[in-house]
């Protein structure tokens, strides 16, 4: 028996594949480069810093007019330094709402006390167009619009053009959580703008995680000073001590920013978003193929989901359980990753990270493994 | 003459040495437990994490008594957290400050509006308690005090205990940043009441940057609920949520935190506190009597030196040209690092992270050599 069991999940660094929408699986050469020293003073350090961030907005056609400030912590770090430092204490932010980074942003504006209204759509709908459209219309308070690239609580894809040029028609600002997309998905800042996105070293880039950024907008940046409500999270003193003296305010998570460093070249060698865009593309197209050919059931219309995570519904059957299903798998080398939805039972499977479709089609045969394990069989995962 | 010169400066992983107040210098095994995979919510990693939470408040000697709250970020992200979510909205803080790291607690009141008075000495001068215990007496409105235990700006060491119990003999919290000490210098909270103590990874305890973390008395968390100012620096909410699940909130930087797992490994197998204190004082000692040998002066007395840092005084002979002392020293493979004072034109040298007696002794003799190069003579430093 053992000679047919499907191909078990092993990563370079012989660890099980991270099927989630981040931390992910990485290349051993990103790991391996943080095996060194450095000062964070000194200049071998401070010129790879450099290159990163310079780097960064070219990756969304921005290096003429935007400019990265890096924040230290996790892609939280960046989004709430992102809000409290673009939003300013007189402002007004219209959030776009389908799924917990939604929330995430609400519970930070309220926190900052920013005044802020909602746009809410279930997890599995994009936001009403026309009902944002009538929102900027009709509050001349509102200041700036916040909206989530891709959110993974469901995978969905927003239509953040859309939103871009609605906020750009009616004279407001335009701020970004790119995390899970970033890198991955088309983003071009000469076809929309946008004064701030964020995004994190862990995600679609292939490092490690330990740092956030925002690549901003000089000209909204060079705006925003004295808006921060902290010192650690002031996007705008950060960046103006980078104008300074090219140097970080606190002490930088050195071994990740170096580590990052490989991930961006390994990246470009890729073939940069359009590279690593169509791998992804395939991976989910293999994984939401094959899952359905098993019989589990989408939670998106395939028209709004992104090639980053794919939430599927739980199957009904009582003899699928999914802690085991979810051991099962770890014990194969795949780590899936729980459901977080409100609107239904599900589980979700990332499709990003140092993995392509022969790891995808790996992982396929272990779930029919599992499930012929459990005794289920396909017509009952569809029931 | 290559076969005479003095020992270049190279760490196990065949970096220059980092003689700096950090990130500092580390072994190769605390940076090769980096290259592996994990995912954030599997169970590998939450029983590393949870290793490392129970095992720092026994370094102070609280884990009945005290609880980790680890901050992802840097050690500034720490205090930030520590000063905004102890101090609440209607508290008022007495600042200590002589130096840089008390002038940065400042800013973070302000900035969070929070009231403060502000008690400061010359940067080599510890606080006057005289003073601080009549400003006690006299301003009822303070209800926390705050401190640096080892202030990097000098290297000077703060009467921490006798400060602690001013603060508890007229009924004032204290909170202290022991940052660049923590692990190194005796601190015990059953000989001193104190509700938090901030530092981070990447000092005493010799692992990478990129996680601070704040030990809090448990009952003082507890009354701490709501007064944050931000979701990610809100240390009760990061406490309450390891209660329910064990978790971060927020994506943790999991590499940084296994890589800290390994150097408390290390910590603990050199007699901890006790053990690493000795190694620091012996570097510290060998460092100085060197440096007062070739005739640098020292810029505190003895009794207010701390085993982390070292600041002398610039050698006024304009033979003696700091940037190329430090250059020549880095190119020998020792990377020094420049002074912060205001009230002198100085320079420093750490004796903490990976290195020992020999590695001082080797700086040394380098630093012989490049006076020699430089045609400075012993009296011309001195003078």
């Amino acid at each position: 028996m053992e000679g047919t069991r499907a191909p078990k999940g092993i990563s370079e660094t012989g660890d099980p594949l991270l099927l989630t929408p981040g931390p992910l699986t990485t290349s051993k050469n990103v790991k391996q480069a943080m095996v060194h020293d450095w000062g964070s003073r000194d200049q071998a350090f401070i010129s790879i810093n450099k290159a990163v961030l310079e780097q960064l907005p070219k990756i969304l056609n921005g290096s003429e007019t935007h400019v990265t400030v890096p924040m230290q912590g996790s892609g939280t770090f960046a989004v709430e330094a992102m809000l409290t430092t673009f939003i300013p204490p007189a402002g007004k932010v219209l959030l776009l709402i389908n799924g917990a980074y939604g929330q995430r942003a609400k519970t930070i504006v309220e926190i900052a006390r920013r005044k802020y209204v909602v746009h809410e759509t279930a997890e599995d709908r994009p936001p009403d167009l026309a009902q944002v459209e009538a929102l900027l219309k009709s509050d001349a308070e509102i200041t700036h619009v916040f909206a989530v690239h891709c959110e993974t609580t469901s995978g969905i894809l927003n239509p953040i053009v859309a939103i871009a040029r609605l906020a750009e028609q009616y004279g407001r600002r335009f701020l970004l959580d790119s995390m899970s997309a970033f890198g991955a998905l088309p983003l071009d800042v000469k076809t929309m703008t946008v004064d701030a996105v964020a995004a994190s070293s862990n995600k679609c880039i292939e490092g490690v995680p330990g740092l956030g950024f925002v690549i901003a907008r000089e000209a909204a940046l060079k705006e925003t000073q004295g808006n921060a409500t902290t010192l650690v999270l002031d996007l705008y003193d950060q960046w103006h001590n980078f104008q300074k003296t090219g140097q970080y305010r606190f002490t930088p998570p050195i071994h990740v920013i170096v580590s990052f460093h490989k991930a961006l070249q390994e990246f470009l060698a890729e073939g940069g978003q359009l590279g690593r865009g169509l791998r992804y593309s395939e991976n989910g197209r293999v994984l939401v193929e094959g899952m359905q050919a098993l019989g589990f059931k989408p939670l998106l219309q395939a028209t709004l989901q992104a090639p980053i995570i794919y939430t599927f519904h739980m199957p009904r059957d009582p003899r699928f359980v999914f802690q085991s299903f979810y051991d099962s798998l770890k014990v194969r080398g795949y780590v899936i990753y729980p459901g977080k939805l409100t609107v239904a039972d599900s589980f979700r499977i990332g499709c990003i990270g140092r993995i392509n479709a022969a790891h995808m089609r790996g992982f396929l045969a272990n779930v029919s493994e599992v499930l012929a394990e459990m005794g289920v069989t396909r017509s009952e995962v569809a029931a």
